[in-house]
């Protein structure tokens, strides 16, 4: 490919060295230099290739890092790592010890904040204005891209609803392309749309909340860009650009089918097609496990009703919004309202299963403890992407949900160990046997077993099971993890019991596993602090056992990007490392 | 007082056989009836006062409870308790085993939805609007009543994204009284003003959100509220309607003094005048040492900021704000923003002061972990009203933040057992040698040092100490529970030591004391479950002691109100009750 403009430059310097007049071709190079790496690295692809004319414009007209810019999801960020001192790295992205796939401050020093999670960019840019103030900086530019998938969130409302009142030199950029990971949503969408359209002349919202509007304008017109740019780094206080791009410009399928090519896995280059994939059977995907099992009990109950904010496609909710649409929702990035709303619907006597990622769970923590246990609603928590999962990094680890949810009253704690026990699960939470809220933890990624569609049966609360009858030591393991533990014990004499739920604990089962076993290893994909094995470690204290225990699971510390094998490797929780942890205790 | 009205009315079936024209009078005898007991009884006194029309409109209009009907922050709800069945347990307000001070599920059908915190109204609502489309029901009225302090959050934003692509039965009703506890601040706020004194008449928002928008109107005018309520009832979809209210209306001070009024204590029935304190030297407000120490540390340290969500007077940041306005802000309810403005903040050297209650925290639980944490920020979080609250109950109990903060990598979480302790960790978070996030978790009200303002002292981070020296017992404390510590052993050769931290834990002064206490009790006021105790669980479990550990603390249910005495007792950390332990301990 003709790099020529891009082997020139390295980093914003040089880029501003450029004339204008280059820019264009310059955004060719860039989309090119992005599908040839990601197309066998994988990673975003979508978003940066939306972005790629006003990243360029961005770093023109901005004194760039001295100038303070924020890439709100930074899955957005590609184009500004590449132009950021990051090119010759890039082809490491979100690969063990290599660049982060989000912005990362610890990595550049053009990455002035980190952002896996949405909608964090408008405080974040407001706080440092706000600092330059102080600072008595007047002339420092802060500068939010924000998506408009994420600007409905409402924390980016919050952030809105402060900067409007201050006279800071904040710029939000909003980035419509009017689809996040799946379509936007919401009411927003539709007044951004009427305003695109010129149906919405009136009512501006951005206006009504003090911003300076302007747009809306064309995100891949470079040129138009950097003169807008230009005129707003002359205006005081706050201000609002509207930008419209296409996620996935300049690779056609990527423009077609947005959803598919948000991360599109390995791709050819060339054509821009995905390969097929391979014909040998799989075990299948954990979400398709929830997602077409819901539907299979929705078919059979009316009350049944499925939550999503904005992970339709992820979490494989889409096969019961497609089936049942009246009774299946995408309430965009929204995971405040979306677990209060269950809540709502549940005090109607609705069963509604709210799927949210475990790290995304973390956003609506309040409304798990104040509007659902504490009434004991009987609301379905699906926690997807538990554990670690992998290149993701740090940001996206689903590891810290056990420790929270533990202490909450009424809650139950279940962990699926494969897809036939959540599939059971699942069946048991709308049996209308359950007067308490249930939490269902499992992973991402495909499980073990390749016949998983077998007939429903009920599961006991709060019942674990023994998985292998040994001597002297227990291993005790939580969830998927169990996986990792059997292989890690296939020939060796150790029992393996599978707790099954956080909380309750099996306490009879564990009763009986401190009396018979001298060694205990508790195994788990969530932080030792707080978690599955702190929970035996009360259980031990308060009942005055002795026995030796082990805790396994994640360390006291943030957690990098890498495979999930590589990064459980690391943490002490793969099959090798768990082997080799009870190979030491029996030869002590 | 003559409530020869009211005297008449028990349920909204009594109210709806009443003659409109009677409404005026029966208002009137609600503000006396509220007046004459919150003045002994103590409790919420403005927010009521000034929904007395509408609360009488809307139980008037609608069909409560077959409609229904939430209160969003529901202290605003005394006169709809009144009205539906609880005139005659109204004086046990707030009082253990007496009436919540807050709507609540279990005490009566009329109350469809718990609330405490604030901003839950539209969700919930809105899914029960949902709810009752799917089960056919398209008479069915959902209401949800919003002040404009809490429509500013960001999850009532989230809501209202929703509700406005829905064709749901919903109503929302803006109370619109320019104030929550402290006067309402933000764009938004300025958008009403604006609506409401003519000045905006072109933007919107709620229009622009596809409501049908009416208002504003004279919310104390029942007449005009009841017929546009008739007339809402006839419009299909999400409906919006925004009335004006005098917080405190019917009672000169409190409308005068709306901020002391919102909860004044103990005041005359009669003049409305609140009584001179009692001179006697009183220990300060943990509030009090945090607000003033702040002011002090800030003459002397330019980067120091203060932030509070809406409780600048509850958490007395209004002495810096007073004192420096340009250092001090209150964002409005908007918990996840503080929090991430104030990590933006410290990206640029600040040292930002980020007060928030306890059980609000939990509001902004993702923005700590993945704005403040991970990035390593050194933000400094004040955790006002940790541990039992008292009157407000089990919506405000502050005791899941050392469970929920604990599994955080980075975080530094620290808890003065007074208000010197208080000062001194003030002093030392600013210092700039901290390079972690800190949280300081401390009590609502008085401490016990009547001279606190003693010359600053630096901090040992992750250091206890030894208050006590006895034998064979060791009591290890986390925070204020010392006090209650100190006071039960007093006649008792036990030991004391106040940790001060639950994060780092102080592994040199555990070792001694596993080695040389053989019973060993920890005492916090937080959940058991995760917390302090089970920091101490762990340890033990790691390094293979064989103590007996014992751990007092909030056990795995919801605490009711009372006051923080009795709930102390209840769960077992009173002074009388950690005596009673011990005694029992010793005499094994």
């Amino acid at each position: 490919m003709n790099l020529s403009i891009l082997n020139t430059i390295n980093n914003p310097s040089d880029l501003r060295a450029l004339n204008q007049k280059h820019l264009p071709d310059l955004a060719k190079e860039l989309r090119q230099f992005i599908i040839d790496i990601v197309a066998t690295k994988e990673g975003h692809l979508g978003a940066s290739l939306g972005v790629v004319e006003l990243t360029i414009a961005l770093h023109y007209v901005f004194n760039t890092p001295d100038d303070l810019l924020i890439w709100d999801v930074g899955h957005q960020a590609y184009v500004h790592k590449i132009l950021t001192d990051r090119k010759s790295y890039f082809q490491t992205n979100r690969q063990l010890h290599g660049i982060s796939g989000f912005p990362k401050r610890s990595e550049s020093k053009y990455d002035t904040f980190g952002t896996g999670h949405s909608s964090t960019s408008i405080s974040a840019a407001l706080g440092m204005a706000i600092a330059s103030q102080i600072n008595g900086d007047f002339k420092k530019h802060h500068v939010a891209v924000i998506g408009d998938a994420s600007i409905a969130s409402g924390m980016a409302f919050e952030g809105l609803n402060h900067a409007g009142v201050t006279n800071t030199n904040l710029l939000v950029i909003l980035n419509d392309n009017a689809i996040g990971i799946d379509p936007s949503v919401g009411a927003l969408k539709q007044y951004l749309t009427n305003v695109k359209t010129g149906i919405q002349k009136q009512d501006n919202i951005f206006e009504a909340l003090n911003f300076n509007y302007s747009g809306p304008i064309d995100g891949h017109d470079v040129f138009k860009i950097i003169s807008e740019l230009e005129r707003l780094k002359t205006i005081e206080g706050p201000k609002f650009l509207h930008i419209i791009t296409t996620k996935g410009k300049g690779l056609k399928q990527a423009e077609e089918n947005q959803v598919v090519y948000h991360a599109p896995g390995k791709f050819d280059a060339i054509t821009g097609d995905i390969p097929a994939k391979p014909s040998t059977l799989q075990a299948p995907k954990y979400q398709d496990v929830f997602g077409l099992t819901l539907v299979e009990l929705a078919d059979k109950n009316e009350k049944i009703i499925g939550i999503t904010p904005a992970m339709p496609t992820g979490s494989s909710l889409k096969f019961m919004m497609d089936t049942y649409p009246n009774r299946a929702f995408d309430v965009g990035i929204a995971e405040q309202h979306a677990v209060t709303l269950a809540a709502g619907m549940a005090t109607q006597g609705m069963i509604p299963f709210c799927n949210i990622y475990s790290t995304f769970l973390q956003r609506a923590y309040d409304q798990i403890i104040h509007d659902v246990a504490l009434q004991n609603l009987p609301v379905i928590f699906c926690l997807d992407r538990a554990g670690l999962v992998g290149e993701d990094g740090a940001t996206h680890h689903g590891v810290f949900d056990l420790a929270y949810l533990r202490c909450i009253p009424n809650l139950i704690i279940a962990a699926p160990r494969n897809e036939i026990t959540l599939r059971n699960l699942l069946y048991t939470a709308q049996l209308g046997k359950l007067s308490n809220p249930l939490a269902i933890r499992y992973p991402r990624g495909r499980g073990t077993e390749l016949n998983w569609k077998v007939p429903f049966k009920e599961v006991e609360i709060g019942k674990g099971e023994q998985l292998k009858q040994g001597e002297s030591i227990a291993i005790l393991s939580l969830g998927h993890v169990a996986k990792n533990v059997a292989h890690a014990i296939d020939d060796l004499t150790v029992s393996h019991y599978s707790m099954g739920f956080v909380k309750p604990l099996d306490t009879n089962l564990l009763h009986n596993i401190f009396e018979k076993y001298e060694n205990i290893i508790t195994i788990e994909n969530g932080t030792i602090i707080g978690g599955f094995g702190s929970a035996i470690a009360e259980f031990k204290s308060e009942f005055g056992y002795k026995n030796t225990l082990n805790t396994l699971g994640v360390p006291d510390t943030f957690i990098e990007h890498g495979t999930v094998d590589e990064l459980e490797d690391i943490v002490g929780i793969s099959a090798k490392k768990i082997k080799a942890f009870v190979l030491k205790i029996m030869n002590l």
